[in-house]
């Protein structure tokens, strides 16, 4: 019997995909860089490593029958070698390699005709100078960046040569532009916006040392999410189309269902770009709503997402329990909402220090909200430490109640 | 930060209370003998140990805010002087003491006006013999059952003596009656159902060892549980009243909610229970609903409950968050049904052998099939090894897929 469960990543997501791989009897192991990770704490066994490190991965290979992500990272030579010798790995390292480079899943977008942004990429990546993807993990959430003195000269002259192009790609697209990193850019921290020619030395100067694209900016109305499923079966299932809100370019809230007149065309788009990509799991689509009332792909997330965290009280089935079926190849669940609405609101780090929770008892103290805290030991300013789910009868109740609890919880 | 959860016992019931632990952020610990046990699988850390291991509880407590069972076994000593230190255990070792002798249970209900069945002990238990709880324990799932043959004289005369007895109570209630262990009497094993004269000896053989009581027994139409708790605060919230079927003593089938008719006269009866009982935490009240129309109390779970495992889908806070709730001082969680109705079916074991689940394919097919896989490493004939929940409309619906569903799955 296949029933063992590796995932790359134990952060809050590989946490919530434990619960629900543990409630139905998979063991589960861990690949996480910080010990007692918030999965690590969940699973059978967390190996304490880079997410990309060979040694660890094989490890890993060795004591799963089932491999998967809850970051997009990767060493996609191994796990081709890996998927050869039998291992089932979901999605495969094909898929990640198309939708972890931003660039390169905006160009398969286009050329299979699905509705994306203009983009354009800046400068060939050759040419660059480039940060070791786990140096930038790790500083990922302290907000520090460094780098070699040496090599300012080269960054110089690197910084003109974009500032150039910049110049000539607002000519084409018109301002504003958005200069976009195309690896590693979780939770805005890879995008600058450019509103005018004296907005350009800042971007170059937040995303030095990155490779770029630049993108249109869209004048969106709303911000929308599909989460979708496929199995290693073939099966399709998406979950009802949710309205997201951002605040600095981080997840804030989230509202399901969408408008009904939107639900039909977004999921339409999530079922043809399902159908163009390969690969078994839960997928996030997101989408902008532009002033047209058409609907654009935003980004692929090729993983469950923080815009699906409402289904664990709202559906029937979880996006973590739809992921572990379609890796598993188990028939996917229903998707269906219990009650006719639910908000999520994040639940983010106000402070540097040791997490501590207040305010749990005030927040359980109002009917059909849910907490969820993810046991990261430190917060952080904008870090993700938890979110809020409500449900109830309509949108307008679950909100009020969601920033009623979100307002009384600290972290 | 209070935030350190101690669990004595690491099996289903740990696990699913530790899922919602982990849920609401808080650590969560375990002692169990069985290395890797269900809960220890997806918490922070196991001690492996006897439940009652002085040490063990000890060096729980010494890393734990607050301190909760999943059995009935504990060492009142020094829960005693752990509470006096100013450790919260909850229920008190005074409550679980009044509930793990189910003579004493019975006698404290009587004492309070609460209906119940007749019953008398049978022969002072200071001159007993008996087996130690661990040995039993140990026992438990493998049927074994071993005695020192150096002492079978003294069983013999004890044996007389106890068959003098249940002739005389036979007389005073009437058959048929029912032979009881007063200890650790789990799932019916400590039970004996004699119907007349010609029974005797073998439910003196089969419960040979123990502390017993006897009761007459009730000719009820149905068997129903209330799942209940109270928190550190002082609040009480009641679950739907439940229809429960057993098999061979083992909760067989729990069908949610019993009819209207019904459903006051019980939650009424549990709440007065309550009412006479200390202790914080949930707390499962199993009754007979009479051939008049009555209901009366079989017996108290000082704990969460198999009856209520339906709440985990079926209700908008489960019991098992609902119990980490009541023990923490949070406020307790709205127990209402999200839809009209479930069934909850048990998974038990079918054979002995190393656990392997089939069919989950199968089962996960059907809409609204929840499925629940402990984690056990062995399977054993009637050994709790899962559990399918179903929500829907009527209980009907729910009972038919319920049933299609454990049909299809082998453990």
């Amino acid at each position: 019997m296949k029933n063992s469960i590796g995932i790359v990543g134990g952060g809050q997501l590989g946490r919530m995909m434990a619960f629900d791989a543990k409630k139905l009897g998979f063991t589960v192991n861990i690949i996480d860089p910080t010990p007692n990770s918030p999965a690590g704490q969940v699973s059978d066994h967390q190996i304490v490593a880079p997410y990309d490190d060979e040694k660890a991965i094989r490890e890993l290979a060795s004591i799963s029958d089932f491999l998967t992500f809850e970051i997009e990272l990767a060493n996609a030579a191994i796990l081709e070698e890996l998927a050869q010798k039998g291992l089932e790995i979901h999605p495969s390292a094909k898929t990640l390699g198309i939708i972890k480079d931003k660039l390169g899943q905006k160009e398969f977008l286009r050329e299979k005709g699905l509705p994306v942004a203009d983009f354009q990429p800046v400068i060939p990546s050759e040419e660059r100078v480039e940060e070791s993807h786990t140096t930038e993990l790790q500083d990922k959430h302290s907000g520090r960046r460094s780098f070699d003195g040496a090599k300012s000269s080269e960054w110089r002259a690197q910084d003109d040569t974009i500032k150039k192009e910049l110049l000539q790609l607002a000519e084409k697209f018109g301002y504003p532009l958005l200069l976009k990193a195309r690896f590693d850019a979780y939770d805005g921290r890879g995008n600058a916006l450019i509103n005018n020619e004296s907005h350009i030395d800042e971007a170059i100067n937040k995303l030095r040392g990155r490779k770029l694209y630049v993108e249109k900016f869209v004048s969106f109305s709303k911000e929308l999410a599909v989460v979708i499923a496929r199995s290693t079966k073939g099966e399709i299932k998406s979950y009802p189309v949710v309205e997201t809100i951002h605040k600095n370019n981080i997840c804030h809230l989230v509202m399901a269902p969408a408008d009904e007149t939107i639900q039909r065309k977004a999921e339409t788009l999530a079922i043809q770009t399902m159908e163009q990509l390969q690969g078994a799991g839960v997928f996030a689509i997101e989408m902008f709503l532009n002033k047209d009332g058409n609907v654009i792909i935003n980004e692929i997330a090729p993983r469950v997402h923080n815009s699906g965290h409402f289904t664990i009280e709202a559906c029937v089935t979880s996006q973590f329990e739809q992921h572990i079926r379609a890796i598993t190849g188990l028939p996917l669940g229903s998707t269906e909402m219990i009650l006719p609405a639910a908000v999520m609101i994040n639940i983010l780090g106000e402070r540097n220090a040791n997490a501590e929770v207040t305010g749990l008892d005030k927040a359980l103290q109002i009917p059909n909200v849910f907490v969820h805290i993810y046991g990261k030991m430190e917060t952080n300013e904008e870090r993700k430490m938890g979110h809020i789910t409500v449900i109830g009868k309509t949108i307008e109740e679950c909100l009020k109640k969601a920033q009623e609890a979100r307002r009384v919880i600290t972290i």
